[in-house]
């Protein structure tokens, strides 16, 4: 399974708002779409809307008239622009936008025809390489899971989190397939329910044997003992090893460290931005209160209620125990391992 | 307003499953159709469920054909074992129970028709008291609330959740009409959603300025000091100050206790069960799965998902800076502070 790729001059994606109940394949033509339905959550998690936008950049060029470097330069600084508007906290995207635009400059002296190939090339390349680095992660992440751990993870990090495979899902994965005869809990992640949707249709695809849970009842399966661990995504690391991802993280390590258990963080090195020193600089993308307050377009509550909807929360480095990338396991002082990971 | 109250030969109460959207009444004739709404928390929240209890017993009882004092308390039996088996974890069911069944034995020597006029009486009594209960209980815990203190609260524990005023509810309501600025954070309280459906009604309705979120947002308020105390209600306490209350409540102990922020709890003594001497030994409800898996009907999640639905979590009293009752403020050492409450 794919959750975003290249087919005939078109960028494809399944809408993930869709699923579990109805597999509905998304075809675009137009970048501004695409950038549209990243914007609405179509297709979500930092390194899938990394992949997204670099096929979407690509998009963007191919179908441009510039005839010009000079105009078609213009035209990718308009489509990365686009794509830089959608979702403000995911570090893939801008670092998609950064590859891209370095692919776009080394080739400077070609035609726009070849540079438009080139970087369709390019954007497939990042699209494929995300598949190989989760499965990186996966094996790597895997050794730190013990035999009958019963793991706690937090929204969906599996294949439709990323190209095909997953970052904290993709370790989940592979000590399943190990044999370890490990078990999940799945926290059903309010406000858009990326865990109660996406993450148990991804186990059940899988075999893996998992139990939903609000996301409030983490606590009292931590307190009884019944979770050995916490593995989640990222959606930016700072740094210093300070971690921002999906609303609701930021308390499960707290309850972790709390019960003293280990707290996982699993991501590609695309989500790691050293440019920022420490996770209070990265943005929080504040979403529309209705993803708070309707479901499925249908009301909870009174006409008017005020609500916040913030969509990521921030989780200090020193509660976590180890960050597990395709490169390796950095750990603490994060400022230091996370740097070697670039060397 | 009035959550459940004896008209007529009836005891009549708002369906609270139907609110926000629409105020339906129900009246009972059957004390066996009463006891099946508490358990569908048509009626929720333990004072409430207590004062019911009582006035359904009295239902219960004033229809009895029986003619003899001891048929009369075999009828009785089976009253209360029928709501002894609605909620387990209530302390005020069980507490109405004792103080009915009480009553009926002071009065043996009366003839059924007499017995049953004062079971009523004292069921209309028992109710009548939790309103004056909850407003001494907003009183006193008035006097923990600074000026513009930001409150976050959990559940519903206001008029609802009582007969009629509320306890956690009550005292935000009554620094509220001391004009001390407040503003409160209403936790949605997943799966049931009393928060969302209930407290931002209650809150509509006084007038007191709210913001709704999510369970899981509650550490990254704090985090960003926009929270300055926690207040929640309790399903029931043990003798050692460990509170069992709504899931979802002991994470936020936790996160109150990291963030340094005081966590309070607000209920009437007869939420105290000097008889359990930790909270451990207190049963926790587990509930229908659909409540989590589905949502006004409508199945959230894939077909066959597996869930897990504990109604409630334990707050072990370390947590807990003090526990606020009609009586006064318990503090640490609770077993002390709480058996004073009772001399």
């Amino acid at each position: 399974m794919r959750t975003v790729w290249w087919s005939k001059d078109r960028v494809k994606i399944i809408d993930q708002t869709k699923l579990p109940f109805q597999t509905r394949i998304l075809a675009f033509r137009d970048y501004r779409n695409l950038a549209q339905a990243i914007k609405e959550m179509r297709l979500r998690g930092a390194p899938a809307i990394g992949a997204a936008t670099a096929l979407g950049i690509a998009l963007g060029v191919n179908y441009s008239k510039a005839s010009s470097y000079k105009k078609l330069s213009q035209e990718l600084n308009r489509i990365v622009k686009t794509f830089q508007g959608t979702r403000p906290t995911a570090a893939n995207l801008f670092w998609a936008c950064r590859r891209m635009r370095e692919k776009f400059w080394e080739n400077k002296d070609k035609s726009p025809r070849e540079i438009k190939r080139i970087l369709i090339q390019e954007a497939k390349r990042i699209a494929q390489e995300d598949i190989e680095c989760c499965k990186r992660i996966g094996r790597i992440g895997a050794s730190l899971i013990k035999k009958g751990d019963s793991i706690l993870t937090h929204c969906n990090t599996g294949a439709l989190a990323t190209v095909g495979y997953g970052t904290a899902l993709g370790v989940i994965k592979k000590a399943h397939g190990e044999g370890k005869g490990i078990r999940v809990f799945v926290g059903e992640t309010r406000p858009r329910l990326q865990g109660a949707r996406l993450t148990t249709w991804e186990l059940k695809r899988e075999g893996i044997p998992f139990t939903l849970i609000t996301d409030n009842m983490a606590g009292y399966f931590m307190k009884r003992r019944e979770i050995d661990l916490v593995m989640v995504g990222a959606d930016r690391i700072a740094g210093n090893g300070d971690v921002v991802n999906k609303i609701g993280t930021y308390p499960l390590a707290v309850l972790a460290k709390e019960h003293r258990i280990p707290f996982y963080v699993a991501c590609p090195t695309s989500t790691i931005d050293l440019g920022i020193s420490s996770g209070e600089e990265i943005p929080i993308e504040e979403r529309d209160k209705r993803e708070v307050t309707h479901i499925g377009g249908r009301a909870l509550v009174p006409k008017g209620t005020r609500a916040a909807n913030p969509a990521f929360d921030l989780t200090p480095h020193e509660y976590i125990k180890a960050i597990i990338t395709e490169k390796g396991i950095a750990r603490r002082p994060y400022r230091e391992s996370l740097k070697k990971l670039f060397i």
